[in-house]
């Protein structure tokens, strides 16, 4: 007999790329040119021209057996020695490379984020909008994953909330800033308020409760935006990276997790890495993408392009009366539906060719995501539907709050 | 507090890893060129020439987005098919691309494989000695293993004490052949006979039992020897590959799982897989490596001298009084330790700086492990310390089984 739990989760479906797919059936009936996809989280800005420049480089440098031979089960050290040195310039902070555990990707990271620092049937809190993901990431860690609801006003943390979930059974917190899929930045007072939480809760539990703090739009800040670096606030952190959206590589699967060098058991939490990936196939990222870390790893993709579409969306919308919070960084915006079925307003979008994805996958309904990571060009054609999707809808409360 | 289960998994060394870093430690004492080194399956010929062609290729002809763009949850359609019609074209299969999917090596194919066709508390049987990894592979996916005793006789498949141990708990079989660390390659004959126990047992319990079939070797056979294509006996089964060692690629974390065509649910496998993928971190292998797949995956790095250094080593040991069963396949050899505690012996090896692995942790005691993936003038100038170690010992027997 198949496993019967993956089996169940092939009827959960994937609505993301279950939309992205029909954008693409779309495409070959009314044209590429006719299809607006704003449902995929995948960049639209070419990776830095040093990425290529540095995979040639170890190519033609590199002794082929050093270039493709196994890496340590910690990442190769060269990479996490740059790793821990582009932390420490950009935030000031001190990562040594024992500190950097190299992963396939943010979820890689996560994935021995969350077995290092819990045991089966702990319960973990995240908050909502959060990626659909965590989902499945937490079960197959054996953690119960509770959501603290959206604080639809502003998407920064709702405290109220989060303060009566937060109970003994807890051991981990699972934090995403800036936010996937609301662009929300959480502010400098929200992560201290969180710490301050957490280290009060930590002690009258008589157990550390760690926080993971999954990252990967972490270098997608608009201009003035407050966007504290999280492990600076709160010691017992692990930080969890990808380069994917960053350096534009997100086929690449490559990432880290850095452990704050003052949390708890923080030596060991790096031991356990390795024999966590011993028990997943995780085996590390590839040899070669690893190696251009060592030059590449504080560029970025010309990431301009995000907060240009950002500004032209977000105004558009908000005259033509959409209800949005205003993100603070990522490539994603989070309005609010015009009908309390986002499902129903995503179906009537994709009629027009406009795909978006619906908010409940988030667990925030009401709302649907755009991804608007696609050329400028794209957003501003685009602008006429989202309005006469609007158009549609009498009882839409115009009032912007 | 930590997890306790990755916490246990500290004290059960690393053997190989250890016995490896011992001897980096014993370089810097007594100089590179006096450590034998037997400890590490990596390969010591370099990749093809083809392999560094196609990663140039690649970046210079492909438009950036699209080169390190999101590959599809079950891996890049064109590398897809071309490891099924590689496979096809080499012996004479019917895979379809769709059964086929890309996995980061053989570690990420096995667990896919072992939670797809298995349920928590599930009973899979392999076969001593074994890689000493199938365990924490195992334990990961929730599994029982059960390890059927070697034949130490021939190394092939111990059937009476299999039949015996074959329950109805059981339901996958896992089998490595080419074997890490004996060499062996199981013949035909065994295959055959597996495939009849697994068919009549599958009938008899009403369920079947799938194979699970790890083949990171399969490439390196050496002259002459019955190497057959496990799935062609057995249609239940799923095939796990890595370009590891074929191409010498260990680093780059490529490779694939493959379902049989006519195997029970194979679609249902395959669907699994991705569904899996989301609960392990996984996502899959860098898209540039399974680029290249598309222009290499049916070259091989230049594996002569593995079948070469074998000649020179199992002659020279036998010689000297070693009883070994000759490798038919991969860089590995697996002699009886000339004293019952291969520890001791490894030991006595290594005090004479030259590396081996006891074969406790391939659930074989009494016997040692050589990787002989070095260059052959390394074996030349080991043989006379394998001589010397044999000479201490008055009380082994020096006839050849």
């Amino acid at each position: 007999m198949l496993n019967t739990y993956y089996a169940s989760m092939l009827s959960e479906k994937d609505i993301i790329f279950e939309i992205f797919q029909s954008s693409r059936e779309k495409a070959k009936i009314v044209g590429e040119e006719n299809v607006y996809d704003f449902s995929l989280g995948n960049p639209s800005v070419p990776a830095p021209a040093s990425v290529n420049a540095s995979i040639i480089d170890n190519v033609q440098m590199l002794e082929p057996l050093s270039l493709h031979g196994y890496s340590p089960g910690m990442g190769i050290p060269e990479a996490r020695a740059a790793v821990a040195e582009s932390l420490n310039q950009r935030y000031g902070c001190h990562y040594k490379p024992e500190h950097i555990f190299m992963t396939i990707g943010a979820a890689g990271a996560l994935a021995h984020a969350f077995r290092a620092v819990t045991n089966p049937g702990d319960e973990i809190i995240t908050f909502a909008p959060c990626f659909s993901e965590y989902k499945p990431y937490t079960v197959g860690a054996s953690l119960r994953l509770s959501i603290v609801p959206a604080d639809t006003d502003t998407f920064q943390i709702n405290f109220d909330v989060f303060e009566k979930m937060l109970g003994p059974a807890v051991t981990a917190v699972l934090i995403n800033s800036p936010n996937n899929p609301s662009g929300i930045v959480y502010s400098t007072a929200a992560i201290r308020r969180l710490s301050d939480i957490l280290t009060e809760k930590s002690q009258q539990f008589g157990h550390p409760i760690y926080l993971i703090s999954d990252e990967p739009y972490r270098d997608i800040i608009f201009d003035g935006v407050d966007s504290p670096y999280i492990a600076h606030y709160y010691k017992n952190t692990i930080t969890c990276y990808s380069f994917s959206k960053s350096l534009s590589l997100p086929g690449e699967r490559i990432g880290y997790l850095a452990v704050h060098p003052e949390c708890a058991q923080a030596r060991d939490i790096i031991n356990l890495c390795p024999q966590i990936s011993r028990t997943i196939g995780h085996n590390g990222p590839a040899s070669l993408m690893q190696r251009i870390l060592i030059d590449v790893c504080s560029d970025t993709a010309d990431l301009a392009v995000y907060e240009q579409n950002k500004r032209i969306l977000y105004d558009a919308l908000v005259s033509y009366g959409y209800q949005c919070v205003e993100p603070g960084g990522t490539f994603y915006m989070f309005p609010k539906a015009p009908e309390p079925d986002a499902y129903a307003f995503c179906k009537k979008a994709a009629d027009k060719n406009l795909m978006l994805v619906p908010g409940d996958i988030f667990g925030c309904p009401g709302h649907f995501r755009i991804a608007y990571c696609v050329p400028t060009e794209r957003v501003m054609k685009a602008l006429p539907i989202f309005k006469a999707l609007l158009e549609e809808y009498d009882q839409y409360d115009p009032i912007v709050n």
